[in-house]
């Protein structure tokens, strides 16, 4: 990357005492604010708050991993690639992360013990995923830090009253009367984003289609879920639900256990632990406090009831109304709304780093080059637009579909593979574009990856994929109104990914095998089938990461 | 210990839902907490935040590692020694902590470079003073938790709008008009107290002599100490400034620089800075901001310029009106002002966790001793109160002299010598306690460390100590009055010293000896000292300490 120091102090934005300011220094801002600084850029990160700050949002899938990665790599920030690597944080963080070893789910019924079949558990190998359940006081606040070393100034405690956007600035006054001027804004806050607001951006009433809303805390003294079943040894997954996110799901809502203290190099005794339900299914009653609603929840699964047994919050239970919001639009001359400024949906399937990181890999060069030519118009950001309201988009019927199928577990096995194996494929899109990059020294395989036809989607470029995602929430939408059984769904879904010549015909498209486990011999057979019987698009991703494995043996590191 | 539980539900407290309320779930009421609730009492700390919380207090004095130890033990928390340890720090809690080798001390002129013979430093042996800078935000996490381990109920994101204290029971309501009873209360809040302000106990104006006020953050980029003098290797002192505690003293008013990252395993980059000085010499100017008040002490002084010219905050800069507050009274029936809820001196000295855990290991055992019998008279916890109003009134005294003799080496030198022994006898005298306790299995010995003459006193049963300490008050306040030249006030305090048969007659009372370190040939010359020519009481002091180190080198730990 050039730096963008060279053009700063053109006649047009020589007003402006800053090239950009960022509001809000949480992991977005500190993520996009120890970027532009790295590159020379003069940024404010303003905050009202300061750290260290409470946030939920721990766990990790491989594509954040190669995201995170990506952007290190892209713009030269090494401190963004450790929240990648379990072992990473834990040597340049500290030792409060959990490991992350699978993606757990079980079906729970009310007064019933969950049934050992219905289970399904998502391993990834070790090698591209040894990460972690992010203690994200410390990760925040890590980012945060790298961002003032690089030289962006921070300003914190200050509370925002005001923004102004003009033809050659950006100004932002403070509750104080202070004032602070700059040539572009990001507003890296949330829900109440002060550009949202100033614009009236808000969807009102939002287009997404999913409802839900949440009761989240951390606690000390929760079981392993492992602990809690009493399922024979057989009928147990390859890896203990423990050492990952495990969710048990119910009608319409699911619990979130992501422990910190699942490793015996952590002293972090802490679990996060949450639960989210449909909100127009289970409206918020008035009669209860958050903690007392919680309770109430956990008393309904006799097995959460025995994780829960000894467990005592650390922190003031939080209950959120709607958790869904949305923005009509998120880029706009001189300003753009980041991430969770833009929308949000659920926490269900980790998407927010993953998105975070996403937004910062396309809106950074633009905004680099945007600074060097001195020009900031909204054509230039359209696309970090598109991206933002895909990922939205896209993150909206899936966990749909996921939340109508969670109470028949055939169809949830369905919605489930076809998230995991999207997930699989699109990590090694990005696994490719990120060795070819390196390969050529050259930020083309970076810009290859954008734009492609179904923006915001995590396999994006391929048709046949889409179709099937879209025939999903044709389904789950159907047995939502009730004029598809769910067992007929599920059926019309298996049977698609049964024929699909894009999905290997093992493990993936099979109901039966439950836990999916790349052990060596299952990768072995994927890369066989990817190298003698994939269409050629799937063969060079599949084999890209085999190539990848390949690396990590001759070096000595474990794959699996 | 026996459990409190045995009698909790008697007829008269019965009508209470917990033997202890708490208010303030900070490093005291969480470690008060913890040891309750380790014995079975049935505990309830309220908060009206919750942890992460920023605090400032990071530096640790030999005392203050033998105060948390004594507590840990008497009261078989094992957790609470792991703050006295920078190794347990690092293993138990995480990397965010700064090792500490060394108290160091240089005086500064404004616009002058520091002389390199105006400095003093004190080194403890590695021994008993492996110690560390406390990552406060993480220490006082860690003992919350283990408070909700044992068992303390938290009530979190509490705020208390009245506090009643009738003759059965206590009762806390909050601002959402609910109300928890308990059989004690106990305030451990701070300055904002909800039971001072009930019984108006702040002292309006204050007993306190000693006036100062304070501006400090966190920062990254903060140089080593070692890196911005200009003196020669034969200048310096024997253990790098960076390894411990820095203060840059000036005329009345002192800066403190603590770094976290002055160790190879800490990944913590930032460093605990503020500035200290005499409100009354140094009024609070009405038009800087905190930042650029502090900066323009900066650059005051040319090397503490040079050891922030890259520094940057990572928080928002805090800057207090006057520091020192007491209350009238700080026990009564059924009640107790705990620590910072009682009253603050000044940062100087490190004193706050120290005093925190000396009142909580005289409070615990008598409130546990209350709860069984059901009896909570003020005359119970009478002690406690003389001990938390001699802390402050000894410390007052103690800053106060300090204050005064800033501005003038020798006089500064007599005091910090009065200081650094007192330290270091009266932690002997702690572990003496201590290791009497350990071999015969009583609580005796440390019964017995309490109710001595000078009670707050570091050293609090030797009266030609307490003499000397006095002496000491005395002249400085003579040098403030004018009516004795500071030239005169040191070599007045010196000839004490080089007297006292009580104090070895080479290194403490030597100004030319500015490093006090305790080398294997130094302590092997105390050693000898103490057997063949102090008093009875000195000698059993620092025999003690003998036995200790010689146990240390059998087990093959390094003493240095």
């Amino acid at each position: 990357m050039e730096q963008a120091k060279t053009k700063k102090r053109s006649s047009k934005g020589g007003a402006a005492e800053h090239d950009v300011i960022i509001l809000g220094a949480g992991i977005a801002g500190s993520m996009l604010g120890a970027i532009l600084a790295r590159h020379g850029a003069k940024t404010l990160l303003i905050d009202a708050g300061a750290h260290p700050k409470f946030a939920v949002g721990e766990s990790m899938v491989p594509y954040t991993l190669l995201t995170l990665r990506s952007v290190s790599r892209r713009y030269d920030v090494p401190e963004i690639a450790t929240l990648s690597s379990f072992d990473d944080c834990m040597k340049n963080i500290n030792s409060s992360f959990g490991w992350k070893k699978n993606f757990g789910f079980i079906r729970h019924e009310e007064g019933q013990e969950p049934n050992w079949w219905e289970a399904t558990q998502f391993n990834t190998p070790g090698v591209f995923n040894k990460t972690g359940h992010l203690y994200r006081q410390d990760t925040d606040a890590h980012l945060f830090n790298v961002a003032v070393k690089y030289g962006a100034e921070p300003l914190l405690g200050y509370l925002v009253s005001e923004v102004d956007i003009d033809d050659d600035r950006v100004a932002v006054r403070g509750s104080d009367g202070s004032e602070h001027t700059a040539r572009y804004l990001v507003d890296a806050s949330g829900f109440r984003s002060p550009v949202a607001e100033k614009f009236g951006l808000r969807e009102q009433p939002s287009r997404l289609r999913h409802h839900s809303r949440s009761i989240f805390s951390h606690m000390i003294g929760v079981k392993p879920s492992d602990d809690v079943f009493w399922h024979s040894d057989a009928q147990r997954p390859p890896v203990r639900w423990h050492d990952g996110t495990m969710h048990h799901l119910f009608d319409r809502g699911w619990f979130w256990v992501i422990p910190f203290n699942n490793n015996p190099h952590s002293s972090n005794p802490l679990c996060s632990v949450g639960v989210t339900m449909d909100e127009r299914v289970y409206p918020k009653p008035d009669d209860m406090t958050a903690e007392e609603e919680f309770w109430s929840w956990v008393d309904k699964f006799p097995a959460v009831r025995r994780q829960f047994a000894e467990a005592r919050s650390v922190r003031e239970w939080v209950s959120t109304g709607r958790l869904q919001y949305s923005a009509t639009s998120s880029v706009g001359p001189r300003w753009c709304l980041m991430s969770h400024a833009a929308g949000f949906i659920d926490p269900l399937f980790s998407r927010g780093i993953s998105n975070t990181a996403e937004v910062i890999n396309a809106l950074s060069w633009r905004l680099l080059a945007a600074l060097r030519d001195d020009e900031f118009t909204r054509e230039r950001f359209e696309y970090v637009e598109r991206l933002e309201q895909g990922l939205l988009d896209f993150n909206d019927a899936l966990v749909r579909a996921a939340f109508i199928s969670f109470d028949h577990y055939e169809l949830w096995s369905a919605v489930f593979r076809i998230w995991a194996y999207g997930s699989v494929v699109g990590a090694n899109r990005v696994q490719q574009a990120m060795t070819a990059a390196h390969r050529t020294r050259s930020d083309e395989p970076f810009l290859a990856l954008e734009d492609p036809p179904h923006v915001g989607l995590w396999w994006p470029d391929h048709d046949e994929y889409r179709r099937v995602f879209d025939l999903m929430v044709q389904q789950t939408d159907a047995v939502d109104a009730g004029t598809v059984s769910p067992d007929q769904a599920a059926e019309t879904l298996f049977a698609e990914l049964k024929a699909a010549d894009w999905m290997p015909p093992f493990m993936f498209p099979d109901v039966e095998h439950r836990f999916l486990r790349p052990t060596s011999k299952t990768l072995a057979r994927m890369f066989s089938w990817a190298a003698f019987q994939a269409p050629a698009q799937v063969r060079g991703l599949f084999l890209g990461q085999a190539q990848e494995v390949g690396r990590s043996l001759a070096v000595g590191r474990k794959p699996f």
